[in-house]
């Protein structure tokens, strides 16, 4: 079975490079999904919520949080609970807001990201092994113009 | 805010890469998400159903059907009998096994599917219009080869 047999359509190409880019991408999220569980026993939204606090020592509100995840599909305040209660990340009230909280990773919290992140790196290593370096920049600046460019349409449309 | 600021590894060029890669999907199938709810009320997953039957015209059996879907977080029962009610997809049943039955596009499926179909290969035409016909081919070769690799490295764990 291949996806990308299924066109016959007047954009062929187009269509041919959207459902290969999806695909390169649920490859690896799936093996990143499968190594994260079985090596962590963890799941891709708590390391990614834990990676974005990874790089705020001062912590982050809520809101600034759930815009800056990468992956959907986690409820992030049943995440963060969970993993306050498992003493990863603690919640720190904000000064003259008694309603609000920041949330950041505990020493403990941090050591753990820090070893799951190394092998995470490497697992990322991994997936584009068979790119020489050149092929990876050429990779990267294709991708380049093809973020800029969604991200001009979406300012014109919003 | 750019999410691949936070980097600072071993691996930094992998890590932007894949980084880079999991923003370009996701741009697109965000705006694809968009267009379709509002050009024609239904989702992604409604879409995808509806295209793997499309080059089925035998139609397909449940476990099969469920194989092929490109995109995740749709339960493929619901949706199935949504679009039997709507008159868009019909059950068959399989001759031999009182138990399974095939699900197909309807005359009438087929037609809202062919509209749809058009409108979004036009969505997909504009997402890489900002490259070359020859920098996607190169796109597209370089992708290929990731994808070869991811499923190579899948093998050798199965």
């Amino acid at each position: 079975m291949d996806l990308e047999a299924r066109i016959h359509s007047e954009h062929p190409d187009e269509l041919r490079l959207w459902l290969r880019l999806l695909t390169c991408t649920q490859l690896i999220e799936t093996r990143v999904r499968f190594n994260l569980r079985e090596q962590f026993a963890t799941t891709l939204p708590r390391f990614d919520l834990m990676s974005q606090l990874e790089r705020e020592p001062d912590g982050m509100l809520m809101k600034a949080l759930s815009q800056r995840m990468m992956v959907t599909g986690g409820n992030i305040t049943g995440i963060t609970d969970q993993l306050v209660n498992e003493g990863l990340v603690e919640r720190r009230d904000v000064e003259g807001d008694r309603r609000a909280y920041r949330v950041c990773l505990t020493p403990r919290g941090r050591k753990a990201f820090a070893t799951m992140a190394r092998e995470h790196e490497a697992w990322i290593a991994d997936a584009f092994a068979a790119l020489t370096s050149a092929e990876r920049n050429t990779l990267a600046k294709l991708l380049g113009r093809l973020k800029s460019h969604q991200k001009s349409m979406e300012a014109q449309t919003a």
